[in-house]
């Protein structure tokens, strides 16, 4: 079937309407209707050819969320009519280690929702800026949220999961003091869980004009970056901050904040790389660095519920399809609190 | 009272023998007569300042060995006569959280066993290139080794509690694949240890020659990292990597040999920043570059009882008190295996 979407023919060219084709659901496939798609940095990256390996045309978005209108014979989980989500991925090996420890986002063989591997036309995947996509049901997950928070569970499925995994991982919750650096699409998520798992929440923002959204975020306290003082005052308390800023910064700034054996979770993945972390940093309290990668089928599902259950969504800003190139521009210049959101309606008239 | 020392009164001059004196002992005081003081690096960097803060006359030294010859009223644990070490520190503050914890080793107040601040003449403590050491009998280990291994049992006191410390820490035992970096003084040890505790050790050298070395010191498998085609071959495999090379270095070589969850510890301290590893790396496979330093008295002394039980100790080259500037010599160019250590005794006649 053909199906109206938003992407680039080329790297050097804005996003326009396209028309792609889906395959029918198979036996296990569940096809969804695509009521709004939220809008990542990784979208901008890939569709700008930023990072290597892009294949156009490229449509982008991997923060869906939609309306079941079809299941193949042997989907039992799903029903049409259900409310749904796909997220950064759509497909994995389904057999390695990873695979069997429910961290498909882990696996070699993982295939992003946009630009991975195929057999489907055009041989890549193409992502949620459409009206309509067949995702096997293992990764299609089940949103509880009421309807009319549909648009802002969207982000939920990138930014929700990439800061919900590690703060699970490494133990968020009552006691601990947890910073989140950076307050974008990724941060102000990082916060709202923070926050909602019972963590003590340190914001970190390089602007003072953020401390107030911070707070009402759900931040405890808020640290301004580039305040030495206030920076010292946090010295060896933390027991994990979630480092969202993907551009090149001083980690060792915040490694000092860090208690013995706490933990420092890059999310992001700079152009260029950050300055080299004092090694003297890491040993003389037993620290560590860490990368960590959205997260698998199993704990998506987890943060889903947690959130439907605490009320928890993104803060959005709905756009048309055609505003995307806008966006972006916005984007680029940190003018967005916090996610832009496409209203996939759109598409039919863009 | 008065001892021999070998020491430096500055850093651009060699070594040379002095007199120190040393306290009488407290109700809580051991007095150890040392038999045997290990060389190690930071030994090196120390003496010579290549560190910030090093002061004069500096004693290095703290690979401690010997045998009580007096002890306080009120020490319980030791009596004159029994066979203990020292290690990297002689006091802390007791009473913090890491204190607390029996990880005085990344406790702020702690006190290393040479350049620490003590209230004893001169003002710094002065380490085990001397005849006799009085030592807070919590800072005293047992050695529970046969007399005639004493000399090769004062590296464990360092090098070995240094890699023991991580290992134990991220569970290094049967059915983890464990990676030493490095075959020298801590390297060598590692490998020893790793091998002790069931682990799977891949040893890894720049050195094609130090292939055999490192097979009879334990190591499994042994890797020429230089051989690209033998890093592929051991790529996402390792459970951990314990980095025991201080020079800087490609860092990503070693992180992408490591498996989903997998952990570099780094143990030495580059004096100019490793080349700054690449985020990437990191996210795309939950791994974490941490860093441990030396470890805490519990855990020695449970490393020295895992290593007396075991046969353990170190590959040594008995030096003369007198040689110890021709060793820093050969040091600095990695002509020793794997450890210097000084016999005591040619204190009093250097």
């Amino acid at each position: 079937m053909t199906v109206k979407a938003y992407g680039a023919h080329a790297a050097d060219q804005p996003l326009q309407s396209l028309d792609i084709s889906r395959r029918a659901p198979g036996a296990h496939d569940v096809q969804i209707d695509i009521a709004f798609c939220g809008v990542c940095h990784s979208d901008l990256h890939t569709v700008k050819a930023e990072w290597a390996g892009t294949l156009f045309p490229c449509v982008p978005g991997h923060e869906i969320v939609g309306r079941v209108s079809a299941v193949g014979a042997h989907v039992a989980g799903f029903a049409i009519g259900d409310l749904v989500g796909v997220g950064c991925m759509v497909d994995s090996c389904r057999h390695c280690a990873e695979c069997g420890d429910n961290l498909e986002n882990y696996c070699d063989g993982m295939v992003g929702t946009y630009n991975g591997a195929t057999a489907d036309a055009p041989g890549h995947t193409l992502g949620g800026y459409s009206e309509r996509i067949v995702v096997n049901e293992h990764f299609v997950l089940r949103v509880r949220h009421p309807e009319q928070q549909l648009a802002a569970v969207a982000p939920l499925l990138c930014a929700g999961i990439t800061t919900w995994s590690p703060l699970r991982h490494w133990g968020a919750g009552p006691g601990k003091k947890v910073g989140v650096v950076g307050i974008g699409g990724l941060g102000h998520m990082g916060i709202k869980l923070a926050r909602a798992l019972g963590a003590h929440v340190v914001a970190f923002t390089t602007s003072e004009s953020k401390r107030q959204a911070a707070e009402v975020l759900g931040a405890h306290e808020v640290v301004v970056s580039r305040d030495a003082d206030a920076m010292a005052a946090q010295a060896k308390s933390l027991d994990l901050i979630v480092n969202t800023v993907a551009a090149p910064h001083d980690l060792d700034a915040f490694l000092n904040l860090l208690k013995r054996d706490g933990t420092m979770v890059l999310v992001g993945a700079p152009a260029t790389p950050h300055p080299s972390p004092q090694v003297f940093n890491l040993i003389t309290k037993r620290r560590t660095i860490a990368g960590s990668m959205i997260g698998g089928i199993a704990e998506t599902q987890e943060m889903l519920d947690f959130c439907a259950e605490h009320g928890i969504v993104a803060d959005i800003e709905m756009i048309r399809a055609d505003e995307i190139n806008a966006a972006y521009e916005r984007m680029l210049q940190g003018d967005v609190k916090y996610r832009f959101v496409i209203d996939n309606a759109t598409l039919a008239a863009a």
